[in-house]
């Protein structure tokens, strides 16, 4: 395969790295993952990650001079020199991992945020695909979120832009969030905050089918789709707040399409649906219009979008 | 003058419509207003304003071939063929304002809407030269806005990006909005609604320096820089909310600057402490470094703005 070009894309998270090999015509020809470290050690993952990647190029006769680049998310705060500043999730400081990698593997690397290598993932090639402007939204233990707008991603004057997690949703709100603010839309629409929520239902309610001890996003779902009336009533008020949320990103960049990401959309069109009806009861004039969308690459989002750094995302 | 060109910057209001001529080289020779017409009838008003320009470049010796262009900004939604959609404050329907105005002077017209047109003015000219990405705040007889990213104007999928006086800033509040929501920002940082607030607390107060009967936004400032504690206590709330909303744009887009702008801002200095005092305690992490400036070029700002569609902003 000598005139092919080749793009790695890798997705560092907490409990797994995963990788993806993409043609530059944007096809994935595999992926895999690498267990996360856990001790901190960055030197030993990222020597990890290239002797995987080399395995890779070994098993499919590919040279190094064929590769084009390697493209990777992180959970942090990345800078314009490819450091990330503080992954709580990996126990990093501060890392400077396009210098590490590119001296490991002699080939260009690209960093970017993993939630918004998610939302260049959807952008390019799953739910967002054919759209110039997105806000993502990525439910999962906490709430995170991306903006692109005329096809470019925005990371905003201090690296804030997208943080629509901490969009306040409730003004009388008097439990704290984990920024130190009160209200914010994490507290209801992550995981925790939906089962926060489906507690606080289950115990005023003379019948449930959950078990409060033992509850999780997805069984506060199941409990609500079989019709629980305390499980819907969590699930409502966490549409209803992501709801305020939408349009409050509305009135300020009016997007084309919301992407709804992350674990806790695994229940799809029901919260989808919830959502919908929330903000188009709510939504100031015209913005109503915009479409809601679940993520559709799931996992594999953030290995498109960290391939993407080096396909169409480096092209803006 | 033969090698050089001109452009011609109109802002068009319900009081009063203002004209500006400017060189290409953004230097502004001369402004003017005309009475509005009050009677809806915009062929008159186009006539009248076309009239003034030819009664201009007849004294200025220009010729109409010296004329790059003319820049127009009026109160309503704009589409991209330069026609506005409904405009209750001239009391317009659907208007083809670029069709109009260039079969009658015979050189090419841009349109914009006056918020945004304002925006570009304190954008390029004003309080934000220099930035790259601002949100503009036009406290007047409503609060308008609008958002610049990467020096490119944002006007979102549906027309309401920058809608920032529809950003709900207390979920509590019972009173409706002109959009039918409840709890605008628009609601309390308005003229109107810092009025509404100083009413309320004069009428609880043990004693005021304002007379609820006559008061003004004005009025309320100057009472509250008095001293008086129910103006001081209904500029706060003002401020409080002004805060809530600037934290709202910093966590969806993260502009560099806050520009503060419309008639309310004349209170300057005092109202921006105010505002600063409040966003600055509850900002969300780095966003909380954001420049709050209050606008510089005051009744200007539109005609600068629309001056510049032909200037710095067409090059976008």
């Amino acid at each position: 395969m000598p005139n092919r070009k080749y793009i790695y894309g890798v997705d560092i998270g907490a409990t797994s790295v995963k990788l993806g090999f993409f043609t530059e015509s944007e096809q994935l020809l595999e992926k895999w993952q690498l267990p996360s470290r856990t001790d901190g050690d960055s030197a030993a993952m990222f020597f990890e990650i290239v002797q995987s990647l080399q395995k890779n190029m070994a098993a499919n006769s590919v040279r190094q001079t064929d590769i084009i680049g390697m493209g990777v998310g992180v959970p942090g705060t990345v800078d314009g020199f490819g450091a990330v500043h503080g992954s709580v999730n990996l126990g990093w400081k501060t890392v400077a991992i396009k210098d590490a990698l590119e001296s490991l593997c002699q080939f260009s690397v690209r960093v970017e945020n993993d939630a918004n290598a998610a939302a260049l993932g959807e952008f390019w090639q799953g739910a967002a695909k054919g759209y110039d402007s997105i806000a993502m939204l990525t439910l999962g233990t906490g709430v995170g979120g991306a903006l692109i707008l005329d096809g470019k991603l925005q990371k905003g004057a201090n690296g804030c832009a997208g943080e629509v997690g901490h969009i306040c949703v409730r003004h009388d709100e008097t439990l704290h969030c984990g920024c130190g603010a009160c209200g914010c839309l994490e507290q209801y629409a992550s995981a925790t905050g939906l089962v926060r929520l489906a507690k606080q239902e289950a115990m005023s309610a003379k019948s449930t089918l959950m078990t409060p001890d033992s509850l999780s996003a997805k069984s506060v779902f199941e409990a609500a789709q079989a019709g629980d009336a305390a499980a819907l009533a969590a699930v409502d008020c966490m549409a209803e707040m992501l709801g305020r949320a939408l349009n409050c990103i509305a009135v300020v960049c009016d997007p084309q399409v919301f992407i709804i990401g992350g674990g806790v959309s695994a229940a799809g069109e029901f919260l989808r649906e919830s959502i919908c009806h929330h903000y188009r009861g709510m939504a100031f004039g015209a913005a109503g219009n915009s479409d809601i969308k679940i993520a559709l690459l799931k996992n594999d989002a953030g290995i498109w979008g960290a391939a993407d750094l080096f396909l169409k995302a480096g092209q803006c």
